[in-house]
């Protein structure tokens, strides 16, 4: 023992269990608005108003679907004299009361993943210095700082169902709920549950009570929004050209079975493409067999028509619930017959246990670095960046991986695979705006927001390969810096970056298959039809269905 | 819709439930021998042979800690003519029971994360051809497929006590059942969990009943290994020395407060220096707060000295349990008092929520990679990788990540951080062999073994600094393979490696900083005494955790 400091002597006089003794006086403070776990609803106010404490941080159950907007409407009702200073956590900032509270003084510091939906008023709020950024995240880099500096003292999350004891169920929009009450319950960290009803026995438990502090009923259901449907309606030709040059060129080339999707119309038409040209070119069963993936409608005919074993969600879908519960092979569902979610295991199994992921970007520049934010707002990163990378702490093997491994380093016996990193844009966006550009947006709006870095979406020297209507630039194929920005500018069109392509290095590096055309895939431009689309409708995928999926109302047209 | 595939024709014909309605036929022939969900436990080995057949994925909680034994032990007692050819999912191999599924030919196939207990016969069994080698991953990459397309029909898992409705407690070693659970549990698949004690009311719920279809009581409590004590008696002196330039040279230059520490006696000494050389330094609440760690018992002066606020823990360890429940503003504990530990999460939060890895090696190459793989054993990769490689799907910035930052890549603008990920090692080991070397073992190992790829721990690429004795190589900071080479051997001592430093290179490096020795960190060699250490043996932990630590009796000396 080093004699200077006697052992036990600090630990005699300091108290260790501040924490849980403080979320004790909390709660005794609401204990007369308390039936065992159930808060009288009326109370609701004057329960977060004694739960919250000037300086917490709050993690509040903003995610990019489900809302915890009841509590959410409570806490923008506290009184900023009372309780001010407090430190936001939230993965979305998707409602006008997150933002209420910033412009009401009640809370001060956010760290956050996406404000999507808010994102001009968040640099307006950044700007009038009514509002300051922690950092800006992922999804699961957020939750990660839960369990290690962020840590709430509440969490104010949301579920559809509870009972007395406060054991949760949340139905098919499980997502985050589960990361946040753990970070929050075992660090003595109150948890509020907002729910639909109370019952009195839970289909199925997804939540624990023994973690739950309080819940309460909601005056309506909380609010949660179909962010993953996409209109077959609105996909044009050159985006099903791209689907069909990446099946051919990508999914077919590598045998990509496992695989995930970001949202948007480039992928909805590959989704869409399965049933029809994949069919056509005999993949079933050899491409796409397994998915980390929202319940895309979009994936319904290609479910209906036996391509897909599996689908692992991070959350789920309006309109889906009837049409998961009838395919729980496919799906993960609960013996209730709902959809299992889990934003931070689908985040784990896109991250480590597929090969591919693709996504659609707003910009993209030489590099291939790209970027969805625009000018003047502050958007965030969602949960892209967490798939859109090459994972380096990935040890297992397979086929698709190894394709990519590049023995070209200083030991060619130390070498790896590679994850495919797919980015697809058409070269000019709807407005006659170059997707392709010199400097991406990302970097003026990170100066004048004064953040450390350019919040780029995904970064270039991650991409695999770019599809664009012109064709694929097999980006991990090519040797260096340049060699990759001559492939990119070969696909880029007539971008500004398109433009300055070298017609005879571009033709180089398609003989030498770094670049590939349309018709060096076999990819007809000319069969590139709507009618290819397995469905051209909504009304469609409600038939693939059988009638089981029912779409909200503004996605229906009959 | 497309003319060629009816709408609803395949839904029509096609079951959908055939998991379901599988799992349900097999949870039916046990059904004698229940009550609610308790399992006699004499039927047990009868059981298994119902609920696991020929051919079936069977997740077996082998982590690096707990052991479901009791369900591994009746597991291997299977008619391998009933029932053969199981793909065994296991994250550690650690029992000698594991192999005799292979064997006596009732599993086959293996899909696993750790074999170093029964490294050896891994590669026997594989080399006589009586096991298959599906992949061998880090924890978290096997769990990420069992959401893919490794998805168990079977769990056999265990937890400290169930209630008769199935809910389960698991303790301070909750580690990674919940997400085993919930990969099977949610895909139809069958959860059998053996306790060691049934009980009407739970401490706390860590996994709710309506996941799990049986328990059954075990014969004795399951096993546990204390893998993370290590005794202050084996520290050495050259460790201490390598402890305090980590200290000065890294974690104070850095500002590092958030951190993960590998298992072994360098980071050990690290621990045991933050009291006495880190307080003499002014470090405390500078560096080392927040921790993503097991509860290391040589982490008890540091946190008894007021340097720890939090500390999230994979697993527990054995002896720390008393420790751990009188320190709940350190850890993470349930309303019960007891640790919640959860390896899926503080994987995660030691991948994107911390900003250094520091972990020690057996073998590293000249350019850094190494490896924990030694002729003739397949140890697999545990959980080393996850932490110590730079995550690129990170986002957020932190102080220590933003001064890694480099710009000169092809856009200065487009730069980001990066992790510190540090590995320390003595030049030679103890039996006078280098530790750094031409060619890692791993190489060979990987040919014999037939493995697509070296099986690699670290890989160079991803290393920021290594530490010896002789002194730190700032790797991140050298230009190109050559000088991070030449950085590495002007601090590999007399090795092979070593020997063919250049002098003049080495004195530049130093110059420029690029490599440092004791002298030019402030360290004092003659300092480095093992009457620095907080504490030299496991009665000073004893000591300093005022009789809290109960050390395992392998442990004790007295």
């Amino acid at each position: 023992m080093n004699s200077s400091t006697p052992a036990g002597a600090l630990a005699a006089t300091r108290n260790w269990n501040t924490r849980a003794q403080e979320k004790a006086r909390r709660l005794k403070l609401i204990e007369p608005w308390l039936d065992g776990a159930v808060l009288d609803p009326a109370r609701i106010v004057d329960a977060l108003s004694a739960l919250i404490v000037t300086g917490d941080r709050v993690a509040l159950e903003g995610n990019n679907q489900k809302q915890a907007d009841f509590l959410s409407r409570a806490f923008a009702k506290l009184d900023p004299e009372r309780v001010h200073d407090v430190h936001l956590l939230i993965s979305s900032i998707s409602r006008p009361e997150h933002l209420a509270l910033f412009e009401q003084g009640i809370a001060r510091k956010v760290d956050f993943a996406f404000a999507g939906p808010q994102s001009l008023r968040v640099a307006q709020l950044l700007e009038d210095g009514m509002l300051e950024i922690g950092a800006i995240y992922t999804y699961i880099e957020l939750y990660a700082r839960m369990f290690i500096d962020l840590t709430p003292q509440v969490a104010l999350v949301c579920a559809a169902q509870a009972d007395r004891h406060g054991n949760l169920y949340t139905g098919a929009n499980t997502e985050d709920t589960p990361t946040i009450v753990e970070a929050t319950a075992f660090r003595h960290g109150i948890v509020v549950a907002q729910v639909d009803e109370i019952v009195d026995e839970l289909p199925r438990v997804d939540i624990p009570g023994s973690w739950i502090d309080v819940v309460v009923k909601a005056d309506r259901p909380f609010a949660v929004e179909p962010l993953f449907t996409r209109d077959p309606r609105h996909i044009g030709e050159l985006q099903i050209l791209m689907a069909m040059m990446s099946i051919r060129g990508i999914y077919e080339r590598y045998g990509v079975t496992s695989l995930n999707h970001g949202i948007g119309f480039d992928t909805a038409a590959i989704e869409l493409l399965l049933p029809t040209y994949g069919e056509s070119l005999g993949l079933k069963g050899k491409i796409c067999t397994n998915w980390a993936l929202n319940p895309h409608p979009t994936l319904i005919p290609a479910i209906e028509s036996g391509w897909v074993q599996s689908v692992h969600c991070f959350g789920s879908e309006v309109g889906m619930e009837d049409y998961i519960a009838a395919r729980s092979d496919v799906f993960f569902t609960g013996r209730d017959g709902s959809l299992r979610s889990n934003r931070v295991f689908c985040q784990l199994a896109g991250q480590y246990g597929v090969d591919l992921f693709i996504g659609s970007t707003l910009q993209m520049d030489a590099d291939a670095n790209s970027s969805t934010v625009t000018l003047g707002r502050l958007a965030g990163f969602g949960g892209a960046p967490n798939m859109g990378h090459d994972p380096r702490g990935r040890r297992h093997s397979s086929e698709a991986w190894l394709k990519l491994l590049k023995d070209d380093g200083p030991n060619p016996k130390i070498a790896r695979g590679h994850k495919l990193v797919v980015q697809t844009a058409e070269t000019y966006k709807k407005g006659g705006e170059p997707t392709i550009v010199d400097a991406l947006d990302a970097i003026a709006v990170g100066e004048k927001s004064k953040m450390p870095i350019a919040p780029v979406m995904i970064y270039g020297d991650d991409v695999t390969h770019v599809v664009t209507e012109e064709g694929i630039a097999y980006l991990h194929a090519a040797e260096g810096v340049e060699e990759r920005r001559a492939a990119l500018a070969a696909i880029a069109g007539v971008t500004p970056i398109g433009m300055r392509a070298d017609p005879a290095k571009s033709a180089e590096l398609r003989r030498r298959g770094i670049v590939a055309y349309p018709e060096d895939l076999g990819v007809r431009r000319g069969e590139a039809k709507r009618s290819l689309l397995a469905a051209r409708s909504i009304d469609d995928l409600v038939a693939w269905s059988g009638g089981l999926y029912t779409p909200p109302a503004r996605f229906r047209s009959w």
